[in-house]
C-alpha cells in the first residue's frame, strides 16, 4: 500500500482541521493533535493519526466532551487532582503537567490523580515531559477488560501500561512505557488480522488452555508479562488508577461503555520525584549515566526508547507516512 | 532430614541469643529476629532462620555494624531520609515506619530513602506493614549483578524485588513482593546444588545463549521476568534505589564486597501513599474489595500472599521445623 508523504506540520494541520470540524473547540483539539503528531514525529503509528478517527468517533457520539475544562484541585500539599470534565486526556495532561511538576518541587515526591478522562494514547509523553525538566516521573492507566488474573482465566485487568522517566545528562530522557500484558492489544487483533500465531505465552482461550491463535486468544484472556508477576503488576495499576484516585476499575470502564467501543473512560495516575530534593542532588545524573554506559557498553544492549529517540531526528526532516486509506478516512470526516 | 520442631517463641528467641553473642546490640538483635521470625511464622523459610549464619557472618567480619544507630533526616517536606549507619535493614526499617506514615498522612504521598545499611530480606513485612494503617506502600531495591539488561549478556541489574502493599476491608493487607527476575536467585541456586533444569527463560550462559543448566545461568545472567520488560523493571529498581537516593548500584555493591560474599550494601526506596487524601476517602476501601472478589471468584484465581496468610494462622499452633544441620550450626554459632 502506498502511503502520503507529509510533513509533521501538515500532519498536525491536517488532525486539527479534523478535530474542530467534529466538535472538538481549540484547546481540546490542539491537545490532542499536539499528542498524535508527537507519536508519529517518533514514529509510533499506532498512537499517531491512527487514533484520529477515534478521537472523532467519540465526540460525535456524545459520549466525550469535545469542550472539556479540566478543573484542578489541591487535595494534599503533594497530591494533585484534575478533573478532566469527560473529555481527552491530552488537555487534562497538559493542564495537570505545571501543577504536578511545581509539587513535586515543593515537597520532594507528588502524586497526580488524572480523573474522569478518557485515556487512548501511550504515556511516555507526559513521563518524558517531567524528566526534560529533571523529575523522574512514573505513570500508570487501566483500561478494560483483557487480561487475566494469577490463576484465573476470565479477562479483568487492562493491559495497563506504566511508564517511568529518567532525566539523562546530555539529550532526552530514559523513558519506557510498557503494558503489563505480554502483548499490547493491538499486536493481538493485527495478528489475528493478518492470519499469524501469537507465542503462547500472550495469552489463553475461553477454556483457559494455551493457544497460539489469536482470535482465540481475543474471546479468551490475554496474559501478564511473565506471568503471574505481570498480572501482580496489573492488579497494582487497577488499584492505583481506579480506587486510590476514585476511578473505574477496567471492569468498570466496560461496563460504563455499555458496549458501544468506545474508548475507555477512566483515570490515569502518576508520581512525580524531583532528584535534587534527595540525597544525592549534585551526583544523581553523572551517577544514572554510569548504569547507561555500563549498559551501551554491552554488545546488542538498548536503552528503552533509542529508537524514537532516532526517529525524531528523521520525521522533521523527511516528513511521515500514513497509509492512504487512513488519510481517505481522515478526509471523509471532514466532509 | 528431619526437621527440628520449636515454637514461634523458641525460634525468637534462639535468633535473638544468637546475635547478641555475636556483636550485635539487643536493639539491633531484636530488630532482625523479629524480621526472621515474621518470615518463619508465614513459612517463608528462605528469609527465615536460614539467613540467620549471614547476619551473624556480616557482623563478625566486621563489615556490619551491629550496634547500628539509625539517623533519621527530612529533606523535604515528603521525603525522609534514614541513614542505617552501616548495619543491618530491619533496624533501619523499623526506624523509619512511622517517620515515612506520617509524612504520607501530612502530604498524601512521602518516599523514604533508606541508606547505608545491608539488605538481605524479603519486602512484605515493611510494605505490609504500612498498610495494615491504613496506607498503600511501594518498595524497591538492588543487590548484586544477577540479571542481564535488555539485548545484552552480561549480569549488571540485581533480581531488583518490587513490593507493594494495598489496605483491605477485614483481615491482612494485599500484599506483593516479587523479584524483577524471572527467577529468584536462590531458586537457581538451589536447582543447582540438586541437579535440577531451569526453565529456559530463567537466565542465558556466557555466550549469550539459552540454557537450562543452572550452573551456566550462575556463570552467566539471569533474566528479567517476561524478557526485556522485566530489565526495564530492573532498570527503574537501579535508578530509584541507587542513583536518586545517592546508594549503590548493583554494580557498585559488589565492588564494594570485594569478592567477600556477605551481604549486599545499598539502600532501599519506598513510596508510602494516604487513600485517605486522594479522590475517594470514603470508597477506596470497598472500590478495591469488589476488584479482589472479582478475582476471587474465578475458580483457581488467588490473590499473592494468600499461602503466607494461611500459614500464619498455622505456625503460632503448630510451630515450625527447621533443618537439623542449620539448628546444628546456629548452635555452634553460640559455643
Amino acid at each position: 500500500m502506498t502511503d502520503i508523504r507529509m510533513t509533521l506540520e501538515e500532519a498536525h494541520d491536517l488532525a486539527l482541521k479534523c478535530l474542530l470540524k467534529n466538535g472538538c473547540d481549540t484547546e481540546n483539539a490542539t491537545a490532542a493533535a499536539d499528542r498524535m503528531i508527537q507519536a508519529e514525529r517518533d514514529m509510533c503509528h499506532s498512537h499517531g493519526l491512527f487514533r484520529l478517527p477515534w478521537y472523532v468517533s467519540g465526540v460525535k457520539s456524545g459520549r466525550v466532551n469535545g469542550t472539556a475544562r479540566p478543573k484542578v484541585e489541591k487535595l494534599a500539599s503533594a497530591v494533585v487532582k484534575v478533573d478532566g470534565d469527560g473529555g481527552y486526556a491530552p488537555l487534562c495532561q497538559k493542564v495537570a503537567h505545571t501543577h504536578l511538576a511545581t509539587a513535586a518541587r515543593e515537597n520532594g515526591i507528588a502524586a497526580l490523580a488524572l480523573t474522569n478522562m478518557f485515556h487512548i494514547a501511550a504515556m511516555w509523553p507526559e513521563t518524558e515531559a517531567l524528566a526534560e525538566e529533571g523529575l523522574c516521573a512514573i505513570a500508570v492507566t487501566a483500561s478494560y477488560p483483557y487480561v487475566a488474573p494469577a490463576g484465573g482465566i476470565k479477562a479483568l485487568f487492562g493491559t495497563n501500561p506504566m511508564g517511568f522517566a529518567w532525566p539523562r545528562r546530555d539529550g532526552p530522557p530514559m523513558v519506557f512505557d510498557q503494558a503489563s500484558s505480554a502483548m499490547a492489544r493491538g499486536e493481538i487483533q493485527i495478528a489475528a488480522r493478518d492470519g499469524h500465531d501469537v507465542p503462547e505465552t500472550a495469552g489463553i482461550g475461553p477454556d483457559g488452555k494455551a493457544t497460539i491463535d489469536p482470535n482465540v486468544v481475543l474471546q479468551g484472556a490475554q496474559l501478564g508479562f511473565g506471568g503471574y508477576k505481570g498480572a501482580s503488576l496489573a492488579m497494582m495499576v487497577e488499584l492505583l488508577a481506579g480506587p486510590l484516585i476514585g476511578e473505574f476499575l477496567s471492569l468498570e470502564s466496560e461496563v460504563d461503555d455499555a458496549g458501544l467501543g468506545g474508548p475507555p473512560k477512566g483515570g490515569e495516575f502518576m508520581i512525580a520525584l524531583d532528584p535534587a530534593r534527595f540525597g544525592d542532588p549534585d551526583g544523581f545524573l553523572d551517577h544514572g549515566e554510569k548504569l547507561f554506559a555500563a549498559i551501551l557498553e554491552q554488545e546488542g544492549a538498548r536503552l528503552p526508547g533509542e529508537r524514537r529517540f532516532l526517529n525524531r531526528k528523521i520525521t522533521p526532516v523527511e516528513g511521515i507516512g500514513i497509509p492512504k486509506s487512513l488519510h481517505a478516512e481522515i478526509l471523509s470526516l471532514m466532509e
